[in-house]
């Protein structure tokens, strides 16, 4: 396994296996790896000769008061899961290699972004969808893995992918979960154990909506009233950002569900903010990741 | 030579030409070409082995009362002259082949586009730094030339495939100039006689700013006064809309000139928008193109 720190670097070791017609697979991550990433490592094995996963904590889509500085960081235990895992190239650049002090270029998604998460983190999705872009120029993926909690921004990337013509085929990956139900992120390390035991009423809560959905409920404003009971119920004391039923495609709430939807939620507990879905199908079956 | 239409057509014969290890060259244009767009074909040339000219009226980079409709057009004489000149391909797409009903995804640049034609033409760079990274991602060009005209433009792409990685070479092209002086344009054809001789004044004034600078005028204002007298002398009823004197780097005005400039400026003659610059150098030489 290779560890690659400079972006030309990269980029000649990109086009030297594109030359061998090799197919490249992509992982972009921040690092502090779990089994969601690991997941995602095992598909794009699947799809591609080469994997290379980045880890990159990439400050501009962080807000000014959010978690940059204090992000989990253990380069040396990634490296041993990506080892492990059959990983070809661990891409992590420093933050001055991948932003010069003059940098004024983004990339903007302006229909997607607006909600969700969009509307309490200023910025994030630009951050997001910039770095993205950057990453498929240097990483030149044939396919590109991303995990499934962070519905919104997969969703914003493949319409990126569309919309900006890349070549890249985009593979959204099932959350992975706790035994008790949390989706897995690296932000779970900030949780105390308190604190941890209430994290699994998220999960909790969207199965709880599952059932009312599987029993017949179809008012979007009843399942975020479940939800919301549920979570006040069994997560206390915690804040909730939102709860949103919304078109998976559009990302636009909906107020009767019809066709597939996207119930999401984000929450914070303690300091911690922590997101979660899952998606309601038109065939009238909720579906558990 | 053959004519492309679709994306993915045009984005097989990249990726097959780039198995083969050949080197693209791209010239992106709006059509309607001239002798300036030749020019950039012939580098291209020097430069790569299979050569794509694009060919696409961008409705996003045109303001709502500006000249999208009436751009001027025409397939088959271009087709000719890029026959005669030995492009591979012309890359034709139509606008719902470029862009979605729900096109959400673009490319801002957040600094060089806020002045100069930036000032004057809202969205404009948006819509220039949209279309040429989709441009990028579809021809997948090795090599992209650009016209010197558009001098603004041409930086902002540098900037564009710095901050994006893209693993494209710029290569900014001598503008092409009539016998006359006056900057080779598709929007020349625009100009009515009378006011097509006028417009010869536009040159004329650069090079008097030129004058001046090598005899050793080094406030831009004074330049800027000198061009503006020029005009006003010599290509009057006109209509000035900027005249600036800016570091090259930057696009940054400046007071007095101490390094490289580019001396930059548009202009109405009737109803049509002309552009028009010199570089002028720290050796104290001014540069005519």
């Amino acid at each position: 396994m290779t560890i690659i720190p400079a972006v030309s670097e990269m980029q000649y070791f990109a086009a030297h296996a594109r030359q061998k017609l090799q197919r490249i697979g992509f992982v972009p991550t921040m690092g502090y790896l779990h089994e969601g990433h690991m997941s995602l490592v095992r598909i794009a094995r699947k799809l591609s000769d080469v994997i290379v996963l980045s880890s990159f904590v990439n400050p501009i889509q962080f807000g000014p008061k959010e978690d940059f500085v204090k992000y989990p960081r253990n380069d040396a235990r990634d490296d041993r899961l990506c080892e492990k895992e059959g990983v070809d190239v661990v891409f992590r650049p420093s933050v001055d290699e991948m932003y010069q002090g003059d940098h004024s270029v983004y990339v903007d998604e302006t229909k997607l972004s607006a909600g969700l998460c969009g509307r309490f983190r200023q910025g994030h999705f630009r951050g997001v969808a910039t770095i993205v872009t950057k990453l498929f120029n240097i990483v030149q993926p044939h396919i590109a893995v991303f995990g499934g909690k962070d519905a919104q921004q997969a969703r914003l990337i493949e319409q990126m992918v569309r919309d900006l013509n890349f070549s890249v085929q985009i593979v959204v990956a099932p959350i992975v979960r706790e035994p008790d139900g949390l989706a897995m992120s690296s932000r779970n390390a900030y949780l105390g154990e308190n604190e941890r035991n209430r994290a699994a009423g998220i999960y909790g809560s969207l199965c709880f909506a599952n059932r009312l959905f599987t029993e017949g409920e179809r008012d979007a404003a009843r399942l975020a009233a479940g939800i919301r009971g549920f979570l006040q119920a069994n997560a206390s004391p915690l804040e909730i950002e939102y709860i949103e039923v919304v078109d998976y495609r559009t990302l636009n709430p909906v107020a009767i569900i019809e066709s597939n939807v996207l119930v999401a939620i984000a929450v914070r507990i303690g300091q911690t903010r922590l997101i979660d879905n899952i998606m309601l199908t038109s065939d009238g079956y909720g579906v558990k990741a």
